[in-house]
């Protein structure tokens, strides 16, 4: 009889769990939503953000062999899935926007707080962990995902002839300081920036 | 000078494989205009085969502990990442489309000879051989990825009222037959399957 009971309360407890982990990959289907100013590379859409941590990583995936240190792969890849989930509330904020950049971090903690609310406590804060992980880019693999993070909207902007960059009216300092983290932690892509940023804004300049 | 030489080569072969890599991952960005039939949740528009490929991702990290036995989550999140990257040739082929499905295998494979011949040849092995072994569906890892492919857009169609399922006129009895993994896969879920569908289309019979 006890035990009969006992089951039934774990059985429930188990149902609980799984309706709050559904819930919130319910929740993260809004991330399709959210569009960063970054176009696709055919021009026709801006790109969204759950589309944009695909592609992340899978770039992580074709150039790890290039980080600057020794990096874990699998915690990479957990990173970069859920590195911009807390942008269903705090939208995504463009990296040349200093007023929006101001208020970003209190925006983003307090979405953090209610998307990784949603799951029951040690997933809430392994998966809260790894964006904070990423935010403070301090260990190799927080570094080597945020420079895959520059280098994958680099490739969209050359290959539309500078895309946002050009939209948004940037410099070319602007674009080669938001692009630093490449040159310490993927140093072997460096050239390959350097020369595609040479010929988009000398074109500009003339 | 020779030693000069030698480096030179090596230089110029490296440059030779970043841009190789550099190729697959612009090519990749494809993905994100390939439509699946599966709707958003809000209802809004078609999921694109990459922002599913991310969600996928996620519900893996999310959902690991149910899995019915021990999988090396590293590896089913990079197959989950490029299992539908032959898409970009082969298109999304609809589980219910029985003309499409005659073909897929040939369209598939040789969307995989060109896509993942842009890369060079280890790392062409290495995701070509994660696609197959997804595909092939033999192996734990491979089989819990495709119960994930099952669990994600059957919580987008329970959200949207059946959704896809609807549009496309399908009974219950397919629709449980698609589900089928997620009975041997992730049998903590089924009730919660069985539940939606009971709901779903009793009201449709109505």
């Amino acid at each position: 009889m006890e035990l009969e009971s006992n089951r039934e309360q774990l059985e429930s407890r188990i149902e609980e769990r799984i309706k709050r982990q559904l819930a919130f990959l319910v929740e993260a289907d809004l991330l399709k939503n959210v569009l960063r100013r970054t176009m696709l590379t055919d021009g026709s859409r801006q790109e969204n953000s759950a589309e944009h941590s695909w592609h992340l990583a899978l770039t992580a995936m074709v150039l790890e062999e290039y980080a600057s240190a020794p990096v874990n792969l699998a915690k990479v890849l957990r990173m970069l899935i859920v590195h911009d989930v807390v942008e269903i509330d705090a939208g995504d904020t463009f990296a040349f926007d200093i007023a929006g950049n101001a208020t970003k971090e209190e925006r983003e903690q307090r979405a953090a707080d209610r998307i990784f609310g949603l799951l029951p406590g040690e997933l809430r804060s392994e998966l809260r962990g790894l964006w904070e992980e990423f935010d403070q880019a301090a260990t190799p693999e927080a570094r080597f995902a945020n420079a895959v993070d520059r280098i994958q909207p680099f490739l969209q902007n050359r290959e539309t002839g500078g895309g946002s960059w050009h939209i948004h009216n940037l410099s070319r300092e602007q674009v080669l300081a938001r692009m630093d983290p490449i040159r310490t932690e993927l140093p072997r892509l460096w050239p390959t920036v350097i020369t595609a940023l040479d010929e988009l804004f000398s074109k500009r300049s003339e």
